[in-house]
């Protein structure tokens, strides 16, 4: 199974190739989406063969035909529905996330349990926390966001888990773990920092 | 070298460390750091040996040894320094994100274009994009945050480039790239989105 760097990079090229589409591009060669994704091209080929995508002989493919290929794969061929617990920056960032309608991706609600942040007028709206449950078996939601602190996020995360929840995205600083039947991805901002800081000493420590 | 993954699993034994600290223990096992960050124990040894971090012959580590270990390892053994351009809601959930100070990351400050951020007197301030180049050369600063839209994101790498900035990392949602002397990581939230929405179909196309 693909692991998940390889699932960033074909993210990377369907982006790199919806660029290229808005500049009337039919054609697109690996060292093109090699470039954009900051890979070689010998990685970029490996990545299609995974999924049984070729190119024409000479490298190249077909920008539409690619972008559908691609999408499937993603599972961006229909309109995925998540949800945010949590209207805090990170929520509400992801909330203004530029685009994601356009690529397929929804933002059904956002759910807080502070009533200042309660918004059911909003597209999307911003409801009780206490809502949840009635609100993913109504519209069958199976993503849900997590951008609590981290003393709240493992309730959240099983909140999620007992409303029929299969993969999460995890902001909260605390690494939650995957359970059977349920993908947890953890995204933390310190770690995040902390690798740029390591990668730049490592390379300042080589010279 | 050790690859992204590993750091950001060192990161996560590191968080885990200091949550057992706060609980006074003194010993831990690879058991334990596996079970905090989800992976093997046998990852778990496997990572500290590239470090030449190694337990006592029954697998176990003392907390504040290791902890000092690691701590040395992601340069967490003297305060990191970051400036973030662009002050919209990730930039925001930086300034507030709980805990960074402690970990000896610290945000001297942000920069923004929209006059009606700027706040001088604010902990970080908030300055004028105009004062970016002379503020680095007076902090001595070479780490960066790039937290605008994706049309305006090369043109600031260039700004950090040009003011020394040696690690770099961009969540606006346009892959950038590294240069000679200057890492690059790139955070995409629609990306780690389509992540999950992949992770999630293939475990049902599976069953």
């Amino acid at each position: 199974m693909p692991n998940r760097s390889c699932i960033i990079r074909l993210s990377r090229y369907k982006n790199a190739l919806n660029r290229l589409k808005t500049l009337n591009f039919v054609r697109v060669f690996s060292d093109n989406l090699a470039d954009a994704a900051g890979v070689t091209a010998a990685q970029v080929r490996k990545d299609f063969s995974l999924f049984g995508i070729t190119g024409n002989r000479r490298g190249g493919y077909k920008v539409d035909e690619l972008s559908v290929q691609l999408n499937k794969v993603l599972g961006k061929d229909r309109v995925q529905e998540f949800v945010v617990v949590g209207m805090g920056n990170i929520g509400k960032a992801l909330f203004h996330y530029p685009g994601l309608g356009k690529s397929g991706i929804k933002i059904a609600a956002g759910f807080d349990i502070d009533p200042t942040k309660y918004d059911r007028d909003a597209t999307p709206p911003v409801l009780p926390l206490e809502e949840f449950a009635d609100f993913l078996a109504a519209h069958q939601i199976k993503f849900g966001v997590i951008a609590v602190p981290d003393y709240a996020a493992q309730q959240v995360l099983e909140l999620m888990l007992s409303a029929g929840v299969k993969g999460v995205l995890n902001f909260a600083p605390i690494c939650l773990k995957a359970r059977t039947g349920c993908v947890v991805n953890n995204i933390n901002l310190e770690t995040e920092l902390e690798n740029v800081i390591y990668f730049v000493n490592a390379s300042n420590n080589k010279k």
